[in-house]
């Protein structure tokens, strides 16, 4: 059971990602992509995590998606966010294809809910810069890949969330 | 009564606050938060003036929102736009938390309609001024902040206006 | 018949107008606004060709759209993309109002289907470059008077196409 949560930056995304999964019973696991590569990075993590309260169980992965998926069996699973995890990938110059074929297969072999959170970053100037270019793309595609296996997709605007897919009325997966 | 109009740049979100604000009776207050930095900016302004036409008073007001919003009594506002307002805060180097404040409170005080409009600028990739990061973050919250007040929310895309929030048939307020 | 269909970079929307225009019979029309400035937009434009498969004419017209739309008779065209269309007119520093009235005529005189692709590309931070902010305005205009005349205006997010606009219930034209 798969939903992904898109939205641009400050838009909601992740508050209202936690409130989906705190719709089941806890533990959750909240498992983290971020790295705090300086200290404005640091500081948004450490905010994150005192606005989330208790039972959470965080766990840091910046790399090994699917491996962390696997190893929270049957908990409810919170990826804040792919989008870190892309860029991850990108500066550790791994195989994007082989990195996302692993993660979508975790995906679809999990019985327990997982919502993935994704920074919408694709409706902008085209960068100058190559890397953000290439970073466009392999995050549009990487949404893409998601949405189509998950059973809802939503959009968060301004704190509203937009459902935009939602299959879990035809038949649950 | 509180409406928040969000949208790309020519996205026509301003034509359709001006037309939500034009379904009640004239005199209408334009509340223009717009400051002209340039040339670009002033050729802008005029434009915008000429194409409202009869029935509105323009209130240029770059900074004390609130308080220009008290000044309007019951006349139906249009403030376009906070992304503005929040470039001259930031200029300024204002409190942004205490403006915020301070505009919710005029908000849900006002009985008469305020229509805002704002640009989203979110979705785009992260920039690499901090200035304009700090900027996306504080828009970010801003809308979000008014949406959660608002009775309705609309994002114009392509001078479609798509409401993605819409409360008015629950409870008027 | 007009369908325009926007989205962000990799956001599926190619993919979703082809579903469209293949709906009616073969042969369709590919109108190609792209031109091979580089090796990089090379490779986009032969993997495009390729993914696209049979019963597609490929017809290549970077400026003269309208023309181009005029001599595709009744076959179902497929306009991808506008933004390289704009992009190849300021470059040949063309009279955009002119070309936009020409285009809208073609558009509005043809009987066969006509699906047009953009690029959303107003919803990030304003660009620092001149002419990429003149860009914004021009695409933002140009997808305002599209979507004004289409019976359909689709947004794609992530490959999901999110209907934002749809008279052809009301009254086919």
């Amino acid at each position: 059971m798969i939903e992904l949560v898109l939205g641009g930056v400050r838009s909601g995304k992740s508050r209202y990602a936690e409130s989906v999964v705190k719709q089941l019973p806890a533990p959750w696991i909240y498992l983290a992509t971020g790295q705090a590569w300086d200290a404005e990075m640091q500081e948004r993590i450490v905010r994150h995590q005192a606005d989330r309260g208790e039972g959470w169980r965080t766990v840091e992965e910046p790399l090994e998606l699917a491996d962390a998926l696997v190893a929270a069996g049957d908990a409810p699973v919170l990826v804040d966010c792919l989008t870190l995890w892309l860029t991850n990938l990108l500066m550790a110059e791994r195989d994007i294809s082989v990195a996302k074929k692993r993660l979508l297969d975790a995906l679809s072999d999990r019985k327990a809910l997982t919502v993935l959170v994704g920074n919408e970053v694709g409706l902008g100037i085209v960068p100058e810069n190559a890397l953000a270019r290439r970073f466009r793309d392999e995050a549009g595609w990487l949404h893409q890949a998601i949405a189509a296996q998950a059973r809802k997709v939503v959009l968060s605007v301004a704190g509203v969330p937009c459902v935009i897919k939602d299959t879990s009325g035809a038949a649950k997966d």
